[in-house]
């Protein structure tokens, strides 16, 4: 992605400062390295849905029954080499998810959302863990994307179109403050992937509009790599 | 944009709420609309460099004397039938830009930007202004985006690509909180263009990468139209 050689980069000379530039700015997210981060396997996670248009059935008919679907995933950030990396899951060698799913009616937004994240990647009872556990809940930090279905469609985007009162579907994405360690499960029939921001970036025809923009979503953060 | 059509749309019947989603979100921003603002004119504010690998050579002039360019732009919102558009700047009938500008050296961010804004949009002394005058400051809020560029070149990232350690230039788009009136006066070989959100997405053909992203910027914001 660079464009500057390795002998380019090497210099030892340091460049003045114009000054500070630090104002207005969300606070310093630190990354630790993906291999600080443990991943086992559980039993296999089928989707819900056999379809997609059996997807949109079933979101037809909860929200006749309860009203719109309020869906949280997270994104999980770590670094290798210094470069922020998203932990995103593949299912079936194909496409993409984040780790979450819809809240239930009446749930709690941030309860049922650590439920769902537990329900995809905690380690189940019994399984070995490292002897402090790493057992913390999950620490979820800023909402940093909405995107909206205006209808009972595949179609959906980072506003509210013109001239809809009645959304479907309200996804949020959340940053989540990764600790120092953790274990992590992955449902048998997925793996779990660290895709660097710059795999990411105007790269929707693999990843889609909604992940592709996450190094967008994270452009206002500052990161410090430990 | 949307995909209901008006009959479908004007139902009276109000769907049941699936409960609140509206946990770790920001502040709900209010717009007004676009008609609230008076738009003038003011002497041509020609381009700096008179093309883009002279831009580029100035920037490497400066680099060397004072170190890395901070850029500052601003996302100036308002609404036209409740969906948010952007305030944008047209040069030539060609590009568009945002309202800022890079930052001189040692200058403070916050109040240098201001400045920038003010040469680019405020009313020149003794042009007519409505009785309250209109001349409150900017009220500048969040850094919603930072882009980088790594080299002398044209190439832009919302991210530091791996292994670059010393970018060239930082540039930070900040939301403006747009008060409820306010005259703007508008440079004559530039228009000012009010571009609905929906316009910009996924329309990095016309108006660029940084541009075309805002959408994604905004998206973990709620708005209210008044
Ligand atoms: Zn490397
Ligand atoms: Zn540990
Ligand atoms: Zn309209
Ligand atoms: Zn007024």
């Amino acid at each position: 992605m660079t464009t500057i050689t390795e002998a380019g980069r090497k210099t030892t000379i340091v460049p003045p400062s114009s000054g500070d530039f630090s104002a207005r700015q969300q606070k310093t997210i630190r990354l630790y390295p993906v291999t600080n981060y443990t991943f086992g396997t559980k039993e296999a996670q089928p989707e819900e849905d056999p379809s997609v248009s059996a997807r949109l059935q079933r979101l037809q008919d909860q929200y006749e029954q309860y009203g719109i679907r309020r869906t949280c995933e997270g994104v999980l950030v770590c670094h290798e080499h210094g470069h922020p990396h998203i932990l995103m899951l593949q299912i079936a060698n194909a496409f993409f998810k984040l780790p979450g799913d819809y809240l239930q009616p009446g749930e709690e937004e941030i309860e049922g959302f650590k439920v769902r994240l537990d329900e995809r990647l905690a380690p189940v009872a019994g399984q070995q863990f490292a002897p402090d556990q790493h057992t913390e809940e999950w620490d979820i930090s800023d909402c940093i994307a909405q995107w909206w279905r205006p209808n009972f469609e595949t179609f959906t985007y980072p506003f509210i179109p013109p001239h809809v009162t009645r959304p479907k579907e309200c996804k949020k994405m959340y940053l989540i403050n990764l600790p120092k360690h953790k274990v992590l499960s992955v449902p048998k029939n997925m793996k779990l992937l660290a895709v660097p921001l710059f795999e990411l970036h105007e790269n929707s025809a693999r990843y889609g509009s909604q992940l592709s923009a996450i190094p967008q979503y994270l452009s206002r953060y500052n990161f410090e790599f430990v």
